[in-house]
């Protein structure tokens, strides 16, 4: 099984997708806030690219969040703090999201065969859907503004490490893929403090959105891996594995 | 004093080096192939981007150097194999390079105060010269064909370790050059096997240079730094750095 890392949306390259599942890593903090969602009971997200476009779409029964600048969107109903995911009026709601990074990296890979969005919050398992779904895999980083973002390398260095144990180590990586995997070997025990010193950590912290950065940075606590599905992102069941093998 | 480890050529700016200095890390091979030469008292290396340019600086007192697809090209005096460069018909005289990844990196470092080339070979001792140069400091992986190379990241990550190590850790770094210490801190130890097992290292290993390999995965074996004065590498001294502060 080949893994590759890709460590901004700019370098990756839509063709190279074809047949392969890519995991969409925003850790802060759009996948984050979509695995929150789904596991909160929200009905799926629509990752849509533009502001334009998410206004456009809605009609009225969905929810409309997103963020430009960190920033909450005005007139929407949410901005992109995992944090405001977990209102009960969510539950059984669409939400249309619009973020600067992590839905132009899902938008970036519709040629994929499977898209998944990965986070620390459900790394693990994110990991175990991948490897069910039997393709070769692309880990792709989303970055901030086309810059590397460590909080980004290290979840995708996390996933890495936890399907090398999968499939007992039955793996090749790419140069990113073997870097990350160490870094994050190092980083695992201090996660928090990285995130609070990385770039997009501290720029959300002056923002007033630390505890973004703190709940983003906590391993695992979901089991539930969002999948898309006819542009809609949802739970990932083990079941649609079982079909398609 | 900032430190930013910038992962390939193609992502650098090079308008962000003004004033600073820029520190080119191409470990498989070429600024290993210069430290290598210098040690051995080559009189001078002028890095050139295309063959032909190489071809045409070459007047009869120089040697041509340099490699395309990794091999060395016809009618060229030496390839880009540091094990070349120990040899002692290369005493006092000067080399005219060109290679695909390390001399394009240099070349596009021009605008920098101070172009030092690192690898792990000297990886010390280029930390102790860019601290000694007193700028804000840019490690730019050569990567190969835009693409990261690990072996440039971890030199990178090294270097960056020793340089926050000697300045009492008064640093500050971009996501990349924190993650790429935290991949360091964990391969420091492994280091040939790592670099055997990369993308470059398996190509050359295929092409027969394994040796070149295990050679560029040895750390601080000299204490030279190659800088360049009027587009010719030469070996860095302190004195100079005194005379300018």
């Amino acid at each position: 099984m080949q893994i590759d890392v890709v460590g901004t949306v700019n370098e990756a390259r839509s063709d190279d997708f074809y047949h392969k599942t890519v995991i969409v890593i925003d850790v802060l903090r759009a996948t984050s806030t979509i695995a929150t969602a789904l596991e909160h009971g929200c009905a799926g997200i629509i990752p849509v690219e533009t502001v334009s476009q998410a206004v456009k779409l809605q009609t009225g029964e969905y929810m409309l969040g997103g963020e430009r600048f960190c920033k909450k969107l005005a007139g929407f109903d949410l901005g992109n703090s995992p944090l405001e995911y977990t209102r009960e009026e969510l539950a059984g709601k669409q939400v249309i999201l619009t973020t600067t990074n992590g839905t132009r990296a899902l938008q970036k890979s519709q040629k994929a065969e499977n898209i998944l969005a990965g986070s620390l919050l459900n790394a693990s398992a994110c990991a175990k859907a991948a490897v069910e779904l039997k393709r070769d895999i692309v880990i792709l980083c989303a970055g901030t503004l086309d810059m590397f973002s460590i909080e980004d390398g290290l979840c995708a260095g996390f996933i890495v490490d936890e399907i090398g144990r999968l499939v007992n180590e039955q793996i090749a990586l790419n140069d990113l893929g073997i870097a990350m995997r160490l870094a994050c070997a190092q980083a695992k025990e201090a996660m928090e403090q990285i995130l609070l010193e990385s770039a997009h950590g501290k720029k959300l912290t002056k923002l007033g959105y630390r505890d973004d950065v703190v709940f983003c940075s906590r391993i695992n606590v979901f089991s539930l891996v969002p999948i898309l599905k006819n542009q809609l992102l949802v739970p990932y069941t083990s079941s649609k594995s079982d079909l398609r093998s």
